[in-house]
């Protein structure tokens, strides 16, 4: 079938977007407001913007009623963020954080999680999480025209907490990490069923004629 | 263990990034360069930027000599893109289409797939995929200093096909769709192994006391 998303109605864009761009990496963003108080929440329009310099994205929607969330405002505010990996252990406190609470509301509480002192940026990072990506503000860029559209917040990774058997040598052991996506609705993906494909190797250009 | 970015190894960086920020999903991407040559390939820093209007993102790594990948010269060049779901029945020929071909290489005929023609925009869509969107580029943000960083690639969907048994209502069905996600290396994830999180619903403010 084939649809023109300018004749939907916006659920049924978003409901189509979400169902089908999965399963998406959440990223749980600390953050804290410009008078010092902490918030946590989840985003899963997340990923690698690039590996070098180390940077991240993610792009908080705006509220339906078009209100910026506590985290972009606290990001414009302070220039500092940091994003943790969810993994099985930690999806009901990140689910519980997601919960629309009052501005100033402490996530880290409601959620029974324990905030630890980061150490290059402000924002409290989360103890139960395997790894943390302190992050130091890059660049925000708008989207859409006015409050529909959202923001996309990019990052420079300036220090890297992992937990010791997340990263035994170079390589992330993934049943260590055992990390959590995003699917559409109240879905949600493990990641257990994998499997390997080698990159196809060219020959020579000399040889291939 | 803390880890400084700035102290490790590129490569490292890099190999910490790809195994924590999981599963991504896979933007399977066509383009046409500025004489109309197809080009096919995948980017797995791929996600949603926004609903209204549905916008997706991508970020083409540069080559490791710093060049721009033809993707990304097609879309600088024409301003158009479509961006296709990798399923189960095309993570192979998804996979071919990975490997480094000279620039003017057609990877739709090296992973034997079918051209169709896209509706609004000039790139060839991919017949067998199960979802297409096809994209206008709305804006190139540049990431790092110089040849490094790479690109974030934002385009706003104008069109999108659905094969129709992966959207039976208004919901995407995840048994049709069998969406395949990027790991580390050479890993791959199915969307198999899923559950469900009810958001909390929480009491009216007045009842918070």
């Amino acid at each position: 079938m084939l649809i023109d998303p300018s004749t939907l109605e916006n659920r049924e864009v978003y409901k189509l977007l979400i169902g089908t761009v999965v399963p998406r990496p959440i990223a749980w963003v600390s953050s804290i407001s410009a008078d010092g108080k902490p918030n946590l929440a989840p985003f899963s329009y997340f990923n690698i913007a690039c590996a070098h310099p180390p940077t991240l994205l993610f792009c908080p929607n705006r509220r339906a009623d078009g209100a910026k969330k506590d985290t972009l405002l606290n990001v414009e505010a302070t220039g500092e963020f940091v994003i943790h990996i969810v993994d099985e252990h930690t999806v009901y406190a990140m689910n519980q954080s997601s919960a629309e609470y009052p501005s100033g509301v402490n996530e880290f509480e409601k959620a029974g999680l324990t905030a630890l002192p980061s150490t290059r940026v402000r924002p409290p990072r989360v103890a139960e999480s395997p790894v943390a990506f302190e992050c130091e503000l890059v660049q925000i860029v708008g989207l859409g025209d006015g409050p529909s559209g959202g923001e996309i917040v990019i990052g420079r990774v300036v220090l890297i907490h992992v937990r010791d058997d997340v990263r035994p040598d170079s390589h992330i052991d993934l049943r260590a990490l055992v990390p959590v996506a995003r699917l559409a609705g109240s879905g949600y993906a493990r990641v257990t069923d994998t499997f390997e494909l080698q990159r196809p190797v060219l020959q020579p250009l000399a040889q291939l004629e």
